[in-house]
């Protein structure tokens, strides 16, 4: 039979929500979970470990995976590549084990058209949860104030659309326990087990 | 702008799997999920508190209940009607609450046509988990047991494609576990928490 595969679980969030904070927090606490290792073009800094820290690459093998749509994304930053392979994040849910990827909203999207079966996370700026607040408590705000919060609120709700969980960043624990909390439930999806049990009866 | 509603959380399951256990030990932690008061015909037992352990009815009012389909699931049993008031339920999700169901698989069904929006978990034997071990060993049973073993299979698969969620009962507390952790899940669904969003914004 064969093994159940792992998941796929992307972070994601507007800029400057604490996507690293809450990921650094996580990983302190050694779940079972993977963390995705990017491919880059920049020189591998004193303690860096190829293949831990990233995979170093020159510019001319970049452009080769780039050519080979071997990464899942990519960037420029200041004259370095910088890129998620497909290879290394399918290995790891292949042998049954969960990746996540901590990545901005941009990339999250293409990650989910290559591999729309991942888990995806929006975390949720405080500022939002904020915003709720102001608008459930006595309206003291401009009317220009309120204005830009609902266009600022708008966008995030477009982003969201494309996610199957909002995690509110009001505190880093917080977040980190609902984060495992959506890694658990999501290893009891039926339609996770079901296919496994079907493919046990059907060895008959 | 509205609260959020609470989640109704169906728990189901084979007989004889470990519901009221694994339910009676999440009851003990104190989690903030109320618990269903069913109506009976039967009389109190001594100590037995109307609208805590149950709601007593006469037959004349239990009937009247089945007439007005006030009961989201009922059954006879041993010359006396249980149910479940559905109005108990609705009122506990709509105060913003989680409610939790105990119940076996027929009855879960019935509370499916009613309420779809509730989360549905199919706690599962462990002798599934069993005979998946024992196929994934090596094969030493005669092929009649097997045979029987691949029904049994079969039906309770049958079953849980009704489920949201299928939780092995393996030991009791890495069942609550996994229940507390979808209801969590749960909470952070997307589609949940964008309609709460939605109608924030469209407040303006």
């Amino acid at each position: 039979m064969k093994k159940e595969k792992g998941l796929l679980i992307v972070l994601s969030g507007p800029a400057g929500v604490g996507k690293g904070t809450v990921c650094s927090a996580l990983r302190q606490e050694n779940t079972d979970i993977q963390y995705s290792v990017s491919a880059t073009t920049r020189a591998p800094r004193e303690g860096e470990v190829d293949g831990v820290n990233y995979f170093f690459k020159s510019r001319d093998e970049f452009e080769e995976m780039l050519k080979n749509d071997a990464l899942l994304e990519w960037a420029e930053y200041v004259g370095n590549y910088y890129g998620t392979p497909i290879d290394y994040v399918k290995k790891t849910i292949d042998e049954g084990n969960d990746i996540i990827l901590e990545i901005e909203v941009q990339g999250a999207l293409k990650v989910k058209e290559r591999l729309p079966e991942g888990v995806f996370i929006f975390l949720m700026p405080p500022s939002l949860a904020e915003l709720r607040k102001r608008i459930e408590g006595r309206g003291t705000e401009t009317a220009d104030v309120i204005n830009k919060r609902m266009t600022v609120a708008k966008e995030e709700i477009d982003m969201m659309k494309k996610y199957d969980y909002v995690v509110e960043n009001d505190e880093v624990q917080a977040a980190v326990n609902r984060i495992k909390a959506i890694v658990t439930a999501e290893h009891c999806k039926r339609e996770r087990l079901i296919e496994k049990y079907k493919q046990l009866v059907e060895v008959e």
